[in-house]
């Protein structure tokens, strides 16, 4: 990633304003030269944090100055209290770069039910804003501080040609796995100098979106934060139009899947990712049921971390999904091999598939299940004694 | 138990027949001395093992003679030949009792996708036949040869008043937990010597389970062979009515909730029975649907495994249920401490709440989510590093 790849218009900081006991950057903000044009997806939880109503209520927008992010704290469950806090950010970010408190977007991360700092994060927010910029280690900075247990920073840009005309894109994310003591989030921006309007911005985000962070998972626990905001500045005065929408949403979908499918990669424990690729649904909504069904259930997650070929397992998550299959025309591909055909098994070499999986981070599930049009693809992270462990840890 | 306990109008039989490995019992007959009435209720899943198609097409049925039932093999993704196998099952014990092949019933459970090894199956049902007796060491010799790795038998019976008549109910169940290498199943049978016609013992059949083995759950993962049913003999001459069926019902469903939370804290690796108890949802279908959610979320089994009074995880994890919830009208109340009230944590002393965690066996979860009607109860267990160590084990 080099500087020139960043899309124009935006500048980034991220520091660290004390919200983290371990010191570590905690307040990233992201600001716009002018306006931006913003959309947004937010969790299907019912108890929803304070943050994400704020962003609920503003998007889609044409006149969001900046997104400012805190990690360490999620401002969930925290009632009345934790709205002032959420308004009191945006407010506080507005103040220091002349904007309105309706102009900003506000997210949040971390443990949940606790007051926020609200001291340590309008200083955090005074700092950060005195070191925007816009080299590649502003945007890194910034990407650094929304994350919480997460091994790697998440964050990609890149420039994509449209015809003869290059745009660039770029986007951050944290985190899917559910984190101790609480829980933890999903946040992602993408971000582009690209020209939308915001019902236009709106409606690429959710097909984004269905290809990409929402064919991933963990656990399978859905945050009462998860956020995904697509910003654009259009100051690369390259409009988006009928001409090349669909290769700009192809470009920004190759770019969230990879940010989502390294969210599964650092999922709390996980060894492998999981590719569980359904095809043969009567639609691909089916499709995706069954992918996801096969990806949460924890015997095919033990299954795969144990590196065994357990079609039973994968066979029968399809089969107690709520979305039709043909158990007669079910077969299975695991690492590559034909274990499972046409509702029986096949006579395979049961080590040499052992060995596939053990030998690689990313299994190949392969399952048809019928003649249907109906595809999907959904990455999950398998499930270890590590993710127990992480997760039953307490030390009252 | 005594043998006067047990139905009349029953014999029972377990040998060893040579399915299992490890030569424990491994094929279990239950034979009526005159016709049964019989109903059932069997897996949701799509994936569908052959006895289970023999037995959803004889039930509900009032010409019942005989059930048989093999652990070691669940005779399920095996094709064709499986279901001559079935089928061959039912006509061999139909031939040593004089009865018809449509008048037996058949259960397996154990590993998926092999053949039955048919010839000891047939040299079993023939030296149970010759075994059949009305003692209780037979009933247990019968509950024991349904077990696969389950720790623990489990079996029951009782006399029951109704008003001032006695009847005799009695059960069998197995195992809730998906086993390794592949899956397992439940299965239970249920029988009285009280007079039942079909239609009703079906639809009393369908009350009894969804109060009690629907609201159980270890890994959420259902079984291509689950089964349950009721066989009733009359022989105690005793009609069920209008004026004694409730009285019957609630002493079947009390004596099914005994097994049905047996299978939950003998789950692989459960260190803790959840009781999930769900108040003021739209309705008893909402509140389920809560109370399961909770049940299956790898992130609150985690927690009550290690004694974390996690009020996050539960809370979320009732909002992302499928059921509407009120989260400013939802409490929580964790092993009799409230620590969540109307939408916040309360200041709770942790440490208590943790050491009445580890303190007992059975822990209660009592989530409050808004004004409805609405309630249910669900028993599902923890999630440790044994259940994933357990399932995850594999030598090739």
């Amino acid at each position: 990633m080099t500087s020139s790849e960043l899309p124009a218009g935006f500048q980034f900081a991220g520091v660290a304003c004390g919200i983290k006991p371990s010191g570590k950057p905690d307040l990233s903000l992201i600001v716009g030269d002018n306006r931006l044009v913003a959309s947004g997806v937010y969790t299907q939880n019912q108890v929803v944090a304070a943050p994400v109503e704020i962003c609920r209520s503003l998007t889609p927008s044409k006149r969001i100055r900046a997104v400012v992010t805190n990690s360490g704290n999620a401002n969930a469950c925290t009632g009345r209290q934790g709205e002032l806090d959420a308004a009191e950010m945006c407010r506080s970010v507005a103040d220091a770069i002349s904007a309105s408190e309706a102009e900003v977007l506000v997210m949040s991360t971390g443990i949940i039910g606790k007051k926020m700092p609200m001291d340590r994060v309008n200083a955090g927010i005074k700092n950060s804003v005195a070191k925007l910029g816009r080299d590649i280690d502003d945007f890194t900075a910034a990407a650094d501080a929304i994350l919480t247990t997460d091994k790697e920073r998440k964050a990609e840009c890149r420039e994509v040609k449209l015809g003869d005309q290059t745009i660039r894109i770029a986007a951050m994310a944290k985190g899917a796995g559910m984190i101790s003591p609480n829980l933890a989030t999903m946040l992602a921006v993408v971000m582009t100098d690209a020209q939308l309007d915001p019902q236009q911005s709106q409606r690429i985000l959710r097909e984004v979106a269905s290809k990409s962070f929402n064919c991933v998972s963990v656990d399978g626990h859905t945050s009462t934060n998860d956020t995904l905001l697509l910003l654009s500045s259009g100051a690369s005065g390259i409009r988006i139009d009928d001409s090349n929408e669909k290769a700009f949403i192809r470009a920004l979908t190759d770019l969230s899947c990879r940010l989502a499918r390294e969210l599964v990669a650092d999922g709390e424990g996980a060894t492998h990712v999981m590719k569980i690729r359904v095809v043969g649904a009567d639609d691909d909504a089916s499709a995706a049921t069954i992918a996801r069904t096969i990806g949460a259930s924890p015997l095919v997650k033990t299954a795969i971390s144990g590196g065994d070929p357990n079609w039973g397992r994968i066979v029968s998550a399809a089969g107690y999904a709520d979305a039709k299959i043909n158990p007669q025309q079910t077969s299975l591909k695991l690492a590559g091999t034909e274990i499972y055909h046409n509702g029986v098994p096949t006579d395979f070499d049961a080590a040499a598939v052992s060995k596939a999986i053990k030998a690689t981070k990313e299994v190949d599930l392969d399952l048809f299940v019928g003649n249907g049009p109906g595809t999907a693809i959904h990455w999950a992270s398998d499930l270890t004694v590590e993710y127990v462990r992480f997760n039953s840890e307490y030390t009252t």
